[in-house]
């Protein structure tokens, strides 16, 4: 191991970061609201062209692999070591914004640009990914590009099929890749010594807090639920409440207590509701909910399912009705390497920039690799949290102070590992 | 004032009751489910034959007036005296029974018989009525034959639509009817003495307590609320909890708190919810709830929308949104006279029966009526309740006990009027 290399003092360009944000921004689909541009369709195909060229052009050994993702990579002065990586998504949600995913792959380019400038040769090869397709899309699969690369997408995916009936491998044809070999793109964990993200916030705690930089600690699992109680639908006239068995108020008293489960770092959010018949001069017979709770702890998620049934169980007997609770596919959380966490609030306090350890309520390409090599991430703030909208925005300043910390944590992750 | 009569013992035919029920509900929509019967449809037109024929053969003197009500008079031996008036409806919901309404009008025709059978003449002459449409139609208007009858059907009533554009008017004509005289029809309040209602609960209430006889007291008025509770659609993975607007929990405090607000007659319901934008991992943007308070108070119920708005507003003003009430058309609730439930309370009482003293939570042809007349309406018990189903049941000996307790107050109210 090499000795921990002191800051290099880079400055990124503000007006570079701008400009390939503005340019990037062009390919989106003309007719969808704000910054469209979602896996395999054509503004999506044409910006991997756009991608690989501006990859060169930093230095970069550019090319799109046979799952759409644009990979380039930097040669190390040490053949024999494992790759550093870094990278995020470029494709959009419908009506999304230019900035999530987009500023972890634009500014990882710019990280190789101040290197290539401060003639900084890294002994590690560093590898640049555009992850294909990390939005969820019509196949019901998000992350396609980092299954493929940490050996996760399977022939059983590539026949996932959209409602208009194409299949993934379809789609991925049509925008340049090659099913067959997609799912045998994966990289070996020797290949690779990290994986670290920039990433925007998408949540409002950075700014509320007037914090710079997040220093992610764990991307959170979910755990999703639905639940339906079964009342009974009786005149709303004639029937005394002590007589009644009202699926509304069962369910209103259960979505305050899914609220209540969570403390610190966890939400819970009942997102939808529908309640049966659904006439004002009924007693509701039926109603359903859907809710979810996310938490960086793993144990806590599992044991949070018995405490969640038993409050609704409590609550069904004590207004004489039925509950039927099913949990859904669950997404364990990822914990982000301690070793990595603490390399980058060194390099946040050597830059003399505030920060705070926090968990990723939302997923990333960083839990695909996870499964490869220990990953870190790194957030900037996000304007009064917005993300997914047209209104989404990070200041370009900001966006300059992340590539900093990315930048300087990649050159002390090759100086130490 | 006549002195007040003994009971006469009448003995309603259980034989007579159940074959009138079986007989009438052969009218009925074959390809409907249960024993429909709507207003203005085929089987309700020709069951206006059916039920004038049997009141002709029960010594009436019928007609099917313009309004399709069949109404039925026993003459009195004093033609001074203003009328004494019984009766309810024969038309059902779709889907719905073969006693909701019917026995007041079948029990009707059975107290006429048993008075000719018993030989007495009454004072008053005897106005036996089946009111056309009481049930909710597709015009959205109730009680048509009754507001006929009390002056509260307009010439505006018969410009009314329903969905296929076809007016009331055109309903009423080719049922029979003649709208310009329907809207001519109404009594005057000297006409009538009293109007009494035989009825099934339509609610748990006399069955559970197994209490032979309810004695209204009033029935109920309805206040209907809209509550939108406007929050922010924020990420559900990456907003905190202490960050959210969520509109569903808002919205499910303000359930509960609707439900807290009643106590003894009165009932609240909130029968609809629906949740925007309704996905898993989006905080409730917005919520919108329907909610109806009923209760026989009137003042209570002006007083409630003040109590409901101010803790919604607490809710919204704690959960930092805004909250939108609106409250829509009311129906005041209407007092049955306190001396008729008395009169009553003491033929009960000297049958010997049990009972109890009760709100109507349903509305009635009573509360048309009430504008002419003192009103009183006798409960029969509802099998576990239900109502507007197919499985609507009352025993045919409950029914006999309500026509005793009928005929026995027409009795004597005659005697003491």
């Amino acid at each position: 191991m090499a000795e921990k290399r002191p800051l290099t003092g880079f400055k990124p360009s503000q007006e570079r970061l701008w400009h390939d944000i503005n340019d990037l921004s062009e390919f989106r689909d003309k007719d969808a609201p704000g910054w469209t541009r979602q896996v395999f369709t054509d503004p999506f195909r044409r910006s991997r062209q756009w991608l690989a060229a501006t990859m060169s052009a930093a230095g970069l050994d550019a090319e799109v692999d046979a799952a759409c993702n644009v990979v380039g990579v930097l040669p190390g002065t040490d053949p024999s070591l494992p790759a550093l990586v870094t990278g995020s998504h470029t494709d959009t949600v419908r009506g999304g914004g230019r900035f999530d995913g987009i500023i972890g792959v634009l500014g990882a380019i710019e990280a190789v640009r101040l290197l290539q400038e401060a003639g900084i040769r890294l002994r590690h090869s560093l590898r640049v990914v555009d992850f294909a397709g990390e939005e969820a899309n019509d196949f019901g699969i998000s992350c396609v590009g980092s299954r493929a690369l940490s050996g996760n997408l399977s022939a059983e995916h590539l026949e996932l099929k959209d409602p208009t009936g194409r299949t993934l491998a379809d789609a991925l044809r049509d925008a340049g890749g090659d099913p067959a070999t997609a799912i045998q793109l994966a990289w070996k964990p020797e290949e690779v010594a990290r994986f670290v993200e920039l990433h925007i916030e998408q949540g409002p705690v950075l700014e509320a807090s007037g914090t710079a930089i997040g220093v992610v600690t764990g991307i959170a699992g979910i755990h999703r639920m639905t639940a339906v109680f079964n009342g009974r639908g009786d005149h709303a006239g004639t029937t005394p409440m002590h007589m009644r068995r009202d699926a509304a108020c069962a369910a209103a008293e259960a979505i305050l207590a899914v609220e209540d489960t969570v403390s610190g770092d966890q939400v819970a959010t009942t997102g939808r509701i529908t309640v049966e018949p659904g006439a004002s001069n009924v007693v509701p017979a039926r109603a359903e909910m859907l809710s979810e709770f996310r938490s960086p702890d793993a144990e806590w998620l599992r044991a949070n399912r018995a405490v969640v049934n038993d409050k609704l169980r409590a609550i069904a007997e004590r207004r004489g009705m039925e509950v039927d609770i099913e949990w859904l596919m669950g997404e364990e959380p990822v914990v982000c390497a301690p070793e990595l966490v603490e390399t980058i609030e060194q390099v946040v306090g050597d830059l003399g920039l505030s920060q705070r350890r926090m968990p990723s309520g939302a997923g990333h390409d960083a839990v695909m690799m996870a499964e490869l090599a220990p990953v870190g991430m790194i957030f900037v703030p996000s304007r009064d949290g917005r993300s997914h909208v047209e209104e989404e925005w990070t200041d370009v300043e900001d966006i300059a102070t992340g590539v900093r910390v990315l930048a300087e944590t990649l050159v002390r992750l090759d100086s130490t590992l």
